[in-house]
């Protein structure tokens, strides 16, 4: 007695077919986007073609197992039925045979990814019933042989070039430029070829059954979700891989059965600019590969309803009827057959950041969206890309390499080599380019200086990357293809040499390099962000200013909305000033680190190379005054503003110069003379204080804790600076971070040892400050112990730079460029955890600590300083895991009060997606 | 109307004052060890001074607050009113004064590191008193100034040396050379002059009142709890800081009333070997300070059984009495006050790891205690000491330096400062110690040929420690005071110079460095776990035989309690071999990166220099007959024993030069002439592949997933050795272990690549072998995420060192000497993490981990890899998180096998002490 096979319950017994008008558009995850969109449409009542969608719960099955369920044979056979009886034709009939179409459609569009095959049910015989009933002999030979073609290619994997050198030969026998001058008989012969081909290819004829062509072009489609590209496709956008999609099964219109056939796309505003208007292209006698082939000139709309009337008349008032249905922008796609208009698809179209604004303050104008909705409209990534210079589209280019793109925007000037350059260029008035291999903290004239950085190594978190990003210049790094020779002031790439003074423009938001000059297109929405909305608009054109005016309702409405905080990581006054003005409402992480950087450097040499108490002292006594009159300016800036200051977090030899460099120098002395004592007496110092992985070595509150005095310096220069600030009748509320604790008993001995020094600089300075003490939580194990912390600590700031790299082991230094690249390719990640939040690890632990500080602590303040503070996606996180506030670059702070404003919004509504 | 004040509920209405006839042994963490001892005693009937005792309950709650609770005064009034009642004198009456001590007593004993004072209620009348009741005028006024001389250094916080200096003054005025010899008259001077001190020192009189000598010695006890050396102490003894101490106020009885009385210690056996038979010190006419002073020769036992036969014959019955009660050794202090006996203390005594061994069996051999019992009452840190040989502790010392006790073990030879001299030395049959800055996996000869390793730099867990420990090599570390100049072969130390040739003592156990050669001990306990008891004992005195014998007994009984399983760390067929005679039950960890040293480290390099896929193919086909080769002897060696090998973990560029030293030598090559053409293509490569933190850069399964083929060579290698292994007729259980994984897609990647390799292999081996695939669990994101991974992991293996190293972003190779040294003094660390497994923010990790992990795989098996799997303490941790194994290096193996049967009997018992 054979063992029934057991079967997965679902699919089995689950409806996998559905018909048109059985469906609607909130079942994109069953029906695909496209399939849920003609259901829609159908029950709207349009003249959309009578078809079927077989789901993507078939699809998963099919790809999980290698065959369709048992049930979808009887399930399409009798979908197939209903709509053979509707249109009373017979698929593939000899007489007058119903043809259908064959496309993908997922939950998420996938464009030029996925596989359509039309004319499905055309054969040998039912071609000629389709001349006579087409009245067209022409056209149901072309129709064939595209049907073997398409076949041939998508469903049989023939390379498409065998049929197109044939198509071309035919052409060239015939001697004609195209293939609308092929006859009847050029084609009926073509489609001979094509047999041969199939044939000789696989072994068998061109299949002339058409529920046998139906069935396997259906099972390629489903196949097509796994292909190369496909995945990749996914994996950059960042769309689940077990989605699998669904088949639409649609009885074929033909666009090309004459002067009075056509076929066409249209929006239901401009997608490129968001202007008001309905915008498509039209072409006659055409189907729809042929558009999308761009092989003719299109028609405008407006050609269309000269030539048209009736069915633009139609078709308008479609459009209409859908983008109020939608209430967005619609993107259709239309057939005209014989003069009746038949809708073949529509969704809600894709834009650019300029037309998302728009378009969306435009739908709250019209009354058919309220601003909750048009602030769901629009993304943090749009702002982030509508703020930053573009190179003019237009002009030529000559490309040189590609790099990574670190920072956005269009930077163009004269490449130079090192800082002093780069400074003194600038300060006669030049654009540089500041080249480098790497840049290290002594570069950092050098970035300031320069409107663009380009380096041949390092990663998207490199020093280059960071830094550009936080100062808002362009940066493109990584670039490997370059040789950067600053002994010799030249730039080699692929055999080319740009000399130091020659100009290159470099886009980073792209990573491409330009020999020569580009235009670039600046950004007005970075000038009302910086200046206001009055001094935008004082220069704009319409379009620009309505676009700017949209973004300015747009943040207006999210600064409404959004419960989380948005502070600025800021270093200098000059920062926290520009942070200010982008609606930064604090400083979250004000490094001091740089403060020791420039003339300064050599108190922080003296202090390392201290071998004695006094001489230690002295060089904290001179840092002293410099530190305080820098947290002074800051806190001016910020006055009334929380202002959160990192005590010194790096190892103290990132301060002294790179120790192969260094030995190599005074080797180099030795050998033909005597070394500068300077260089000996550095060296024995780096190799004192060498760490084979200084991230995880003596800094933060390690440093604070082994070097006596460093960190009470720096706590006595700002709590002076916010008691001179009070006494000048300011408002300082200055707050002190911790680095790198991993025990409660760091943060207890650091208390111990400087409780008592602010209580008494703040009682001699006779004012009411409170100035809370917390921690950065940045090590797995502070998180761990949150609640442990949490009774030491007023307030935490997560550090999930770090924290993602002691999480994850990654150095963000090193595996960019060798780890990171090979592991987005192979999936095993979708995104850099430096970019983008990593929930499953990083985010639970930052869950943890939220829970176990807030346990131990209910008042306990909680924010986040890493890079991830300006990311979208991770500012959702962090609303919903409920920090307090957020704080990024001040160039993101825009970008994160949009997110928060949404990030409110959609977990107000209730929404899981993220 | 004052608002009362709120009290904490229980120190005010509980019972803080116990009568020693109130309390038991068990009441230790309310009484103390001493005074829950001394209620015991009192019990038992045997004659034990009258007193009470003040709870550590009182204690905290001073030590809280500042101040007593209220209700003491009152209770500490009633239990001094019956201790007088009972006694018939009054504390301080000026006829017959009853005097008290006031003693300290922790929970856990801290000898010498709190405060005693004696006499207690003495004073300027009751002096007489005592001088007509003891009938002894010079007794009497000596008992006064020792309680001034206490009182004022102890409560007073007066320094010591100013009574010792009067003391010394007056001796010389008397021309007397003891103080025994100082009369009535010197002594009642004396007072005097002591009384001087005090009002000096504190501006008011010594205190008349016996009732406030009570309450301040009784304040200053509760007191000598906080001081520096006290939470010093606790901390190295890992006691807890809020604990308190009781306060023990017992009658006074006099061993210093002439010669019919004396005081002395005893142990119930000899604390020292374990012999058999009472052991002790008797002094005449003293108290017991004077023992502890030292000042006059001590008699034995036997003397005192001539001098006081029936005070000698209570004391024996009492031992007796004593030992039966409490089931252990005793440690017993009394006093014979006019030949009447006093007990004055007991407690379980200290003893040495050979004494704990011979009594725990003894007892056993006695009915006293049970075998589980006598388990309990040894310690896996014990075993490890009697493994280790020892120096001479008679002979003489000449102390150089003392670094890190890295590697337990004394041991002696001529220094050398390289490997090859190492090995050519030790060839010809010296006994030679390497001497290194630092050792690098290249020094792997040297270290093997030395009998000790001796390093100027480098914490514990460097490699030199790390290395040395594996193979039970003696090893100091991190002697900083060491110049090692290897280049001109000689080592400065203070000014001195040793030669390479000269002769070294190093001490692993204590760290210390001595000059010239110092006797060593052998360890008969390493013969009988490598040779079996019977080689052991065939050389062994009595002595050292009992002690055998106690240890495979106790080892023995620990292999038929525990449940977790040992497995050792071992990379070659000889450590295998190692281990399994030392008990391992598999092999939890077999390192694949030391098969790339030595000669086939050419072949490593051109893997590394390959700049073509032929090239880099080559180099895999050549090293894949010598891995084949090497695990074949290593699952010869383990035959039916579990052997996991781990594939090739650390980065690349570990197999190259040092960077720094690598760029000096061509630049200086260069400076001169023309540098070595490899030197420069190694330096390309090296440069190519240096990272900032290779820590957290490309190693582990991110190096087998980026350089093509590696993985899948060892892999094949490991198959391939297995079927061969079955083909000859053995039984080889190999597991392949993936290292570094953070996130289940790169095992998935890993298994897509190899399990059909694997597969193939077994196949064509026709052997029908099951190799499971398992992973290091060792970073942060991988414990996180461990319900994913056990998905396609079939075992998890943790690896703590690693984790250890993430989780607390500690380098070990860079913070043990610059960081931890300062947080164990600080109190941060109370032990460095690398050691024992730190369990709130590690170890609650891995508990995360197992319980995901078996949610995802009930049959996942789970063990530990890193250095913890050795320590005693960890190991308990262990058993309690449900680990299946724990594995260590094969000399730690013993000490896991005495852990884990330890461990069973305390979660049976449900101790949660730990």
């Amino acid at each position: 007695m054979p063992v029934p096979r057991p079967t997965r319950g679902r699919p089995d017994s689950a409806q996998l077919v559905f018909d048109f008008a059985d469906g609607n558009r909130d079942q994109a995850d069953l029906l695909g986007g496209k399939g849920a969109n003609l259901a829609e449409m159908t029950n709207l009542g349009l003249p959309v073609p009578p078809g079927f969608t077989v789901t993507t719960e078939a699809c998963r099955f099919y790809l999980d197992r290698g065959e369709e369920p048992q049930s979808l044979r009887v399930q399409v056979t009798m979908a197939l039925r209903r709509l053979e009886d509707q249109l009373g034709r017979r698929l593939g009939d000899v007489q007058d045979p119903l043809l259908v179409s064959v496309r993908s459609g997922a939950k998420f569009s996938m464009p030029g990814m996925m596989e359509t095959v039309l004319n499905v049910g055309l054969n040998d015989y039912s071609v000629k019933g389709l001349a006579e009933a087409a009245g067209n002999e022409r056209f149901a030979w072309d129709s064939y042989r595209r049907l073997i073609q398409m076949f041939g290619r998508t469903v049989l994997d023939i390379p498409g070039e065998k049929f197109e050198a044939e198509l071309d030969a035919a052409k060239t026998r015939a001697a004609v430029a195209s293939d609308v001058n092929l006859t009847a008989e050029h084609l009926r012969d073509l489609v001979e070829v094509f047999k041969h081909i199939v044939f000789d290819a696989t072994g068998r004829d061109f299949p002339q059954d058409p529920r046998e062509q139906l069935d396997m072009a259906m099972r390629a489609v489903f196949e097509s979700w796994n292909t190369d590209r496909a995945r990749l496709y996914r994996r950059r956008e960042r769309i689940p891989q077990d989605l699998g999609t669904a088949v639409n099964v649609c009885a074929m219109v033909f666009g090309n059965l004459g002067e009075d056939s056509g076929t066409g796309v249209c929006f239901t505003r401009d997608p490129a600019s968001g202007k008001l208007g309905v915008y498509g292209d039209y072409l006659v006698n055409a189907q729809g590969e042929d558009v999308v082939a761009g092989i003719r000139n299109t028609l405008t709309l407006e050609d269309f309803a000269q030539l048209d009337p009736a069915s633009h008349a139609e078709l308008t008032k479609i459009m209409r009827r859908l983008e109020t249905h939608y209430r967005d922008l619609c993107d259709i796609e239309f057939t005209v057959e014989r003069g009746k208009l038949w809708m073949l698809q529509t969704r809600v179209g894709k834009r650019t950041p300029a037309a998302a604004f728009r378009i969306a303050t435009q739908l709250v104008d019209e009354h058919l969206i309220t601003d909750d909705e048009a602030l769901t409209r629009v993304t943090g990534a749009q702002l982030a890309q509508l703020m930053f210079p573009q190179f003019d589209a237009d002009s030529p280019r000559d490309l040189l390499a590609k790099g990574m793109a670190a920072s956005p925007g269009a930077a163009v000037g004269k490449i130079v080599f090192d800082s002093h350059t780069a400074v003194e260029w600038a300060a006669r008035g030049e654009d540089v380019l500041l080249v480098r291999r790497e840049t290290t903290p002594d570069d950092l004239s050098g970035m300031i200086a320069a409107t663009g950085v380009l380096t041949s190594r390092g990663g998207k978190t490199s020093h280059a990357a960071v830094v550009a990003r936080g100062m808002g210049r362009t940066c493109v790094c990584g670039a490997e293809a370059l040789d950067v020779d600053a002994e010799n002031r030249v730039l080699r790439v692929d055999g080319r040499e740009i000399a130091e003074g020659d100009v290159l423009s470099i886009d980073g938001t792209t990573g491409e390099i330009f020999a020569g000059e580009r235009p670039v297109v600046d950004s007005l929405v970075v000038t009302y962000l910086e200046q206001g909305l009055d001094a935008a608009l004082a220069t704009a054109e319409p379009e620009a200013a309505e676009l700017v005016s949209a973004v300015h309702r747009l943040l207006s409405h999210a600064d409404r909305t959004r419960r989380l905080n948005v502070r600025a990581n800021a270093d200098t006054a000059e920062d926290a000033t520009r942070a200010r003005r982008m609606g930064a409402e604090g400083i979250g992480l004000c490094r001091t680190e740089h403060m020791f950087l420039g003339e300064r450097r050599v108190l922080i040499e003296r202090l390392i190379l201290a071998d004695d108490d006094e001489t230690r002292e002295a060089a904290l006594a001179e840092l002293l005054p410099l530190q305080r009159a820098d947290f002074e300016e800051i806190l001016e800036a910020m006055d009334g503003l929380p202002t959160t200051i990192r005590l010194l977090d790096p190892p103290l030899h990132e301060f002294l110069p790179d120790r192969t460099e260094l030995a190599v120098r005074v080797a180099t002395a030795r050998a033909t003379g005597e070394p500068d004592p300077v260089d000996v007496t550095l060296l024995a110092a780096v190799e004192r204080l060498h760490e084979s992985n200084p991230m995880l070595g003596l800094r933060g509150v390690r440093l604070g804790l082994v070097v006596p005095g460093l960190y009470a310096m720096q706590v006595r220069a700002i709590v002076e600076a916010a008691v001179a600030r009070a006494a000048a009748g300011g408002d300082p509320k200055v707050e002190i971070m911790v680095p790198l604790v991993g025990s409660v008993m760091e943060l207890h001995l650091f208390r111990d040892e400087n409780d008592a020094l602010i209580a008494e600089i703040l009682s001699a300075g006779g004012h009411d400050l409170r100035i809370p003490i917390g921690t950065m939580i940045e090590l797995p194990r502070a998180a761990l112990t949150a609640h442990r912390i949490a009774e030491v600590a007023e307030f935490f700031s997560f550090g999930t730079n770090d924290l993602t790299q002691t999480t994850w082991g990654f150095s963000r230094d090193d595996v960019e460029a060798t780890i990171f690249a090979r592991y987005l390719e192979m999936g095993v990640l979708t995104v850099s955890p430096f970019e983008s939040l990593d929930r499953d690890g990083v985010g639970s632990l930052v869950r943890t600590a939220v829970e176990a500080g807030r346990d131990a602590r209910p008042d306990l303040k909680l924010g986040i300083c890493g890079e991830h503070g300006g990311d979208p996606d991770s500012v959702h996180f962090f609303h919903d895991v409920g920090l307090d506030y957020v704080s990024c670059s001040p160039y993101r702070v825009p970008v994160a009060r949009l997110e928060a404003g949404r990030a409110a919004l959609v977990s107000e509504t209730g929404g899981a997606g993220l």
